[in-house]
């Protein structure tokens, strides 16, 4: 089974900023955790600070991957793009956050994305991907 | 570890009524799958119609379970009251919901408990209470 | 026909406060009224201050009776949890309202409950029943 | 006892459009079922397109008739004018709808009529006539 | 100078009803006074009910009437077309209101017929219209 | 095929008062031009400033037109019924407006009628009319 | 009889500041005018741009004027406190404005004034304070 | 002079939980002092967290108490039924908050009860109470 | 202790205007009665209808005086300011309100000043008053 | 004559996904249907799923092309920055959607691309772009 | 040239109250400084707590002042009367802040003084009046 | 001390369009401007139209420079994810706009990106940049 992770605007500081809310642990690192973790899996991992390169990689991935996992980080509550891309493709996405978002700003309680979604894991860090990896791995 | 299952209004229903929606698994019976799917837990489960019912079962497992999954159902969209009894108390709380409440009618994108608990697992049918054992059992 | 009539919070009141608006007729003795003016229906009548028992016997009331009549009171205005068990359940209900709710305050023309029933009968007073009743009698 | 049924915009239309929602009776044929029916009331009807003419029509009614049922259609969900008209005039007014207009698109959930009217009756199809008809017949 | 006065929606019920609020003289006993008042203006009265026979009469007055005063009644605050009439129209419009509107409902602090009028007389009685009438005297 | 062009409040004016913004061509000028253009329709037009009796031309056209062009002018944005009354009927419906709406009044932003309606087409000037004309003529 | 003009914030900036607006007039001059033309009334003007001098004056008034005009300015929109102390009072107040407020930004829509006023006139430039002075003279 | 004090969700916590917030008297304790220093007051106390046994005990009060002090926590914000229940009974009823709710969330600057007390005292710790009755105490 | 009552627009009036609604006790004869009640307390009473001279008299204040007791009236709805105020200073303030606001407009079911109080006291006429030296006397 | 379609995000999946609802043509081969209907036009077409390659299209677009037809799919209801580039541009655009987003969900009736345009062509299939060509063909 | 900084509410405190914030210099000290730095202009100072004073002031000034800093504090946010007066006046006027007031309360994001003011600068603390003093200095 | 320059979307086109709002020079000149002005400042500029890719330069920028001066134009009002990255990282950034955008539409008053900055500067044309570098000279 082939799954992408997909992760978007700023992700790519994981580890090196902000340290205190987002832990010192880069998505490189915890991606080989996981890869080690879902031997199954052949994982990809896709980051992009771009709202339509986000949009094309969902283009593309429907045609390759069995399964998407999407931390549309901020543009989550904005992008209404993103959301259409989702619901143009037949692949699964499962929309995960590490942060509680719905204990952030008003502007963060609103998802473009998660309607279109399978579901939503909200708020449990990294192991954020954990759970929605063994979502796929115990019920696809 | 002890856990401690809260669900709210209609969930008793499950398996029984709108079963192109929910299934035609009852709790009970799925709370059976999941008794032996996690060995190490000692879980326990309590449904009531009652919002203060869930409240004080709150109070209760604060002082006997290691970890709650709450589904509150339609109270999570309009109870301040279970909201505050999450924040008032220790033991760490997961939010849980077998629908994708998040495609739903506008007052469900509203919830009152979210930001109190440890995070939301949102829309994977029963699974969802899977993953939040899940979530118990391995970063606990 | 088994006919379940369920009153909401403070509807145990009827003639005894507010009179000026509510009249002097308890329930009670409006309830054999009603008993008599329809002897083909076996009539019984449930009132609760408690949103969760009145949910409860929606739950029931789904086994056992033909036909419900809900005046959930205050909790028209606030409970999605009724609305939610209204739309669980198959029996047909009907929602009426003693005062014209829609002449009153702002945050009473909201109803989480009217979307789920067959109609909503509002402003004649304890006639309400009747014309509940009536409709049961004459359509079903 | 007079009574006059005024029917608001596209009402003209039951029987032929849209059977599917508002079923095949044609209000002609509706309005003889309930004319034999209550063989005590002396029943008129008038139907207009024309929001001006059902205020001239309620202006005229308060001096003939002894009661008014209205079912403005869409006027009920935008005209001051008509629930003005209502509010000025003595004859007493039942607010009638034959859909369940409380489950449908959020701009049918404001009344301007309801206000003024005794009481209303909501979602019962050509029914929602019979029992306001009733309710003249039973209570005034 | 040629003026014509355009009355709105229930406004031919001046006199008969409500005579608490508005007065026991009728609009045509009223005219007869402001008739002789005003001997330098040959004024004119139209009254409908009928949105759009208000903007038909604002249309054929703008070709034969060198001043028009109107009370849009309820219109005044859902009628935009009757707004854009005025404004397509040159002859100078004041806006008049016989009751204070500012202290009523909520739905009548909107004004769509104000903002294109040279200015608003609101809440003087009858005497509203003597006001108009003495502006346009005046300065015009 | 037979067409009907239905124009709504104050488009009698056009060619006549502002001029600037609307153009001096009057709407029978013009009426002419498309008629020669299109001569393989039979085409008709009417205008009305009365919402209701724009309604009752929707219903009487459903029996003998094979597509509708209507610019409601204001009432696009406040009649509910003019959007129910095109919702009833089954001859195809275009929405047309001669300015750009979307860059005027706020107010001007909501069309009950849109939505019920093939299409759109706006801010042409009354090139919209032959661009919902072309659509008939090329896709029909 | 007294009578008190009370001009609010900037209003002694007339006929000196923004002239094409409010044209070259000063209130000072203006008030020559109107006090020549009610030569039966003793009239009194005070202006200050303080809402709380504002305020004191209603209250002096009361005991000292049989009329008060206000022209509240920028305050009308915001002064919770001026709409008080004139409900507070037994002297008549109306309410007036230079320019037509409906026609401006929406914060200038609210009053807080005019509900607790006799009645509004709005938009006459400086003769909005004429007709104020005229209802005076003439009706009471 | 017997007075019951209604504790609503929650407040059962009271100096077990949050202490940093609420203190760590627990309830009890604070009970034993207030009886001591209100020694002409007989005063009972009831805490639910049930929203209707909340009603229940408010409507059973009417008949045996001569004041009601409510706390209802959580449930002021939400609850049109406690609102009502208080409106319909006669005993005067003071809203007393522990915590300034003024300063929290905007989802506490709602009240359904308060505008039926006779008035609130918000954000004195456990003194609120001891406020309420004091109130009792000199001026009833 | 010293104590500082600051009193807001139109509480000058007390006594003297709308008598049946804020009784007919004067500001400085009840004045006179809490200094007899409070004899340990030095009390002094300011009153200004300037928003402005309110936050001048709070500045001074938090160099003289021990306590604050201040009743904003309309202010309390609009003022930024004095809210800024109460928070710049050290001395503690009691928010206190004749009325029940919470049961009146709802424009005044906003307040600036209560967030930065220790509390609110609402809606006991002057006793309001009372109650607030009767916290500092007592907890202070 | 040269004219530039750009399309937005997911519009380059057309005729391949969702093609219940757009249709089995893809837009490259409609493109080749209008640039044979259009023999006199130099057709170009830019798809991009990123905002600001859209915008960047825009700048180069207004030296080398007669006229604009722009399709910015989700990017409508949420790019300011979209808007403001049409603004910039001296190349007339026109507006164009394939389906009726005015009969789908509310964030799609907000549009920061409209204002700035010629006109829209909303709801007409592929046939949106046919009416657009013809407009610049016909009137430009 | 000749300067005017207008300093708004509670400003007199800054050095002496809130200091971790606001800083521990006085505006007076302050104002030494940047009279040293900036030798060729005449600058002034006026502070009030007085929304009416600060109006007065900003009349004057048109007369004698070149340029004008206005820091209304928290006027900003709820006075049109102090936008109007500097809409009124022809010298140029900066609007200054020493806090970020767009990462404070949502109250504070609406400002009634910005939009008529050169231009705005937020957020530098004192050193905000600088960069307008240099803003003057090397563009004026 | 390097500075970073990041330009949003369409200030690529100052000098060339729109020059009556945004004046005849082009960055490039400004640009030369400013170098010579700041000789002690290494200033580089970046300017892109994709929101992405100034995401990307604020965090490499972050280890290569000592302050940043974004003005991110139509993305302020829309990009939370811009917002974001400022927050993320530890340069400290200046917000600037030329235009006035407090004076502009509605949706130009909310901004996603100045709560995260150290301050704004906004509406003096290309000196809002001058004055963001004069801050960076004279204190950081």
């Amino acid at each position: 089974m082939k799954i992408l992770i997909i992760n978007g605007p700023s992700l790519n500081l994981l580890g090196t900023r902000e340290t205190n809310i987002y832990g010192e642990l880069s998505f490189e690192d915890y991606f080989d955790e996981i890869e080690q973790h879902f031997p199954e899996f052949e994982i990809s991992c896709f980051q992009s600070n771009i709202e339509g390169e986000i949009i094309d990689k969902l283009h593309e991935a429907d045609l390759e991957f069995n399964a998407i996992i999407v931390n549309a980080g901020a543009y989550t509550h904005t992008s209404v793009a993103i959301g259409d891309a989702i619901q143009a493709i037949d692949t699964p996405v499962v929309d995960v956050h590490i942060s509680n978002v719905m204990a952030r700003e008003d502007f963060r309680q609103v998802s473009y994305i998660a309607p279109y979604c399978v579901g939503s894991i909200i708020g449990f860090g990294l192991d954020s991907y954990y759970l929605a990896l063994e979502y796929f791995r115990k019920f696809s």
